[in-house]
């Protein structure tokens, strides 16, 4: 698909990615998960530590980010890592650890899965489905994701566009699930100040074109924790319907992503900055409690 | 593997760009235009056409924005364009122009300049120099802004890295001139959805480097105008001191970049929607009156 | 400031990619493919359709491919297509046509594969198993390469470092398959009169670092087919150890990839162009013919 | 100007960059420098230092690339430097050495101008202008150039499309200066293994766009001397019509890019390489002497 520059919908119209566009579907879909409204009128925080380590790091974060009006936990049991020696994540220990945050804490959790083979093992234990940057151009991956029963938050890949972005969406929903989140989480860039480089340009694009909920996940787009609180303000400030960030309860002994993840009390104060600039375009933080069955 | 990235202090150190560096002014620099103050704790808003194309235009441009709440007036009376046959802009007498919608008005103005042999002309009509993106690496053009007594407006080039930037802008400074305004106008990417791709990490990492002001041009940085107020918003919320955008009394009549100036009644609502932001981060837009000598 | 760049060699050993790299390995690696040896003194020619179409497009497209001196026969069964609405390839078909497409020529196949559930079974039909640029970040699936006993032709991503890319091999090697041909195939930058520019200067660069065999694919590399000669002399001329062209009986009715796709007579004057630039220097087109079981 | 993808003839028309256009000038344009021929049948090599350091340096780098078979000298005698506080070039009297080194060696010489005001100066002294990379889009600079009676090397922008690269050499070309010889000198990409992505493939289109001479410089294309012989080669392949590359007798003592120019005897063997390549596809290096007047 040969896609050029600017805002042209009858180009756009042409690649048939015709489920997730808003002609489709002129209303925003408004996804529920436990009872917590994703893409509506209230933005979502979803937070917690980059991998599950171990049971005690887990729940302590998971704690951590209830208390401070997190609405949904993220994390790892299966890590894609650069290099085959580094930690791969705790596998099927993780997704039980998940369950019993999700239990202590009533926060719904969120987490990736890599291989066509573990899809239906990840979703017995999730809430929400997580297929990571990497993974983007996985399309027997999409197509099982399609196929699920659970609401899917799809990151953009590092170097796609968004047509690229949103055909690849395409494949989830053309298999039946229309239950998907965009997630920008940076794109690769020449600068190397930071990891990569937050488009956030991409969250009135997406608003624009399609009907689903956009998130921004600053922890991985910036990577390093110091840019996070100013990345998320101005993600929502952009039009964002939530944020994803990284909060480790001792970042310095994180197995992964450390020099990214918030310190507790960072966490706290962000919260209390991104409920400010929702309120000044007329949001708010989401606070219904979720009800977990 | 990471090891390239990052916030790497002695590396910056050992490029010796000292005077630019907070480490050598820890304070930031508050620049004074005519009564406004740039860098400050209130953040300010320039405003204007792409290009002088006319008296008329100009003028009736200016008084939009001036009745708006901007406090600066910006328009190109010579244009960098792609091709050698497009509008090079007015010369100088779209610098008299600006001169005449300054005393109408009261808004300092800023102008561009590209060529050494005209910084003194240019330097004569304007209140701030401004140095485009496409000059941000013609070192004789610096070295004369720096020999300069205005305040330069210096955008960051299309591909520079932050040290490249702040490099060049080292070159200003070292030459005498301390009132460097560093400018986000987006990089170029792979993405070619948005004309450029706006980088808004860009602010915190230069606050954080450098004693300087730091403004986001969302108009060039988009190339759409319907982008342009989400962009702005989110510029002030990641903590930019201000923002540029174009604005045009008829935009479909722009003789260059019609597609991203906003229409006048998009400024007006664009103001009140940034002054909300501003307050929600503790900061205003800058509001006492400029008092031109 | 160029403090970021160039040949680390410590930085690089720090990474423990290990296994591919030429400290650990310091002769080439040479791959013997049913006699056919890749990464010797010899280059080696791999070409066909993009697409396995129909049985009749693949024989005819193989034995024009055969009859100008290709020395295997290249083709997809499964497509990673953009769009879930495109053609995704004919699957266990197409891996059949293969098969014969083999018998009738004598020449061994290379062929895709992207669920690591269908390993197995592409495995039983190819001589060499191709991991494409969009899963070069799939672990899980590099794992599987790992644990297989046949040859992996493996491109590099559109995004990758070469320091991910080598990474990415290792998962290969690490899990005790040491027969892994690099590829590249074209990265992606801003410039966009090419489908992707097609990075030469990583021939030397891989060969510096690692003990496998290199080649190129210049039709995916530029997506044009009249630019698809020039870009394969550069290739061997730079060092390539071989190229991968794509060819096709009709062009025009291609159903994936057509305008990269050379002609048969355009693939005849390459293989003689190529052999001139190959002697040019010290080496030749590899002549002896493929003895299959 | 907004471009698209691929070889759009009706498009690249109306940008109206009609004097390099192959279809206004259906002959290759050969530019006659004292005798020698650029982009006629035979290729030339351009050799010498980054900078002109010194009178001995300059002297002896140009003796030793002289008997190698070079056949245009290059140096600069004002060097854009990231910071300002490296060392900027000799000015005039750089100029001055290269006029001696002509006379000694009789080898035209090219060197590098960056301002408007020094155009007529270095005209004076050199025999080919060089518009450096930095300097693509400095259109006061170009249109200089374009008025003054020498050949000008004029290497593309490390950012630039082929698009906004041929616009820009429009504007040499309509000041009426038809002597324009391009030189692809390395793109920026996200990959940081070289100094720059050499981008090969802009040969092709190059030649088939324009009827303008094509050179490459592998030396800033790659930043490292190793990575030098291989991509000139493949240049060659690709067919350029000339390399340029950085040689000096003394490269552990040079101030600037040292680690991107040859060894003397490393630029006897690459002449020597060059020669095969060049003959492999029906050229060879110009041999006749250049007569200086």
């Amino acid at each position: 698909m040969e896609t050029h520059k600017g805002d042209n919908q009858s180009n756009y119209r042409s690649s048939a990615a015709t489920l997730v566009n808003r002609r489709t579907n002129a209303n925003d879909t408004v996804i529920n998960v436990n009872g917590i409204e994703i893409g509506g009128r209230d933005i979502i925080i979803i937070a917690g530590p980059c991998a599950v380590e171990n049971k005690e790091q887990l729940l302590e974060t998971a704690k951590i980010v209830s208390s401070a009006g997190a609405n949904i936990l993220r994390g790892g049991a299966y890590k894609p890592r650069t290099s085959p020696y580094s930690f791969q994540g705790l596998g099927e220990d993780g997704l039980k650890y998940l369950s019993e945050a999700r239990k202590v804490t009533g926060l719904p959790v969120v987490t990736e899965v890599m291989d066509t083979r573990l899809m239906e093992l990840v979703c017995k234990y999730t809430d929400i489905i997580q297929i990571g940057s990497r993974s983007m151009h996985n399309f027997p991956l999409l197509k099982e994701a399609g196929k699920c029963r659970k609401p899917v938050l799809f990151k953009r890949g590092l170097m796609a566009t968004v047509d690229e972005y949103l055909h690849a969406a395409e494949y989830i929903l053309s298999e039946g699930n229309q239950e998907v989140i965009l997630c920008e989480r940076g794109i690769r860039t020449f600068e190397n100040y930071t990891r990569n480089t937050l488009d956030l340009s991409v969250i009135p694009v997406l608003k624009r074109r399609t009907h689903l909920p956009v998130i921004v996940d600053p922890s991985h787009g910036t990577g390093y924790s110091w840019m996070v609180p100013a990345m998320a303000k101005a993600a929502i400030a952009a039009g964002a319907d939530g944020v994803m960030v990284e909060v480790h309860y001792k970042p310095l002994e994180a197995l992964s992503d450390g020099s990214q993840s918030l310190y507790p009390d960072e966490f706290v104060q962000l919260v209390k900055d991104i409920e400010k600039i929702a309120r000044a375009i007329g949001r708010k933080i989401y606070h219904r409690k979720p009800s977990l069955a």
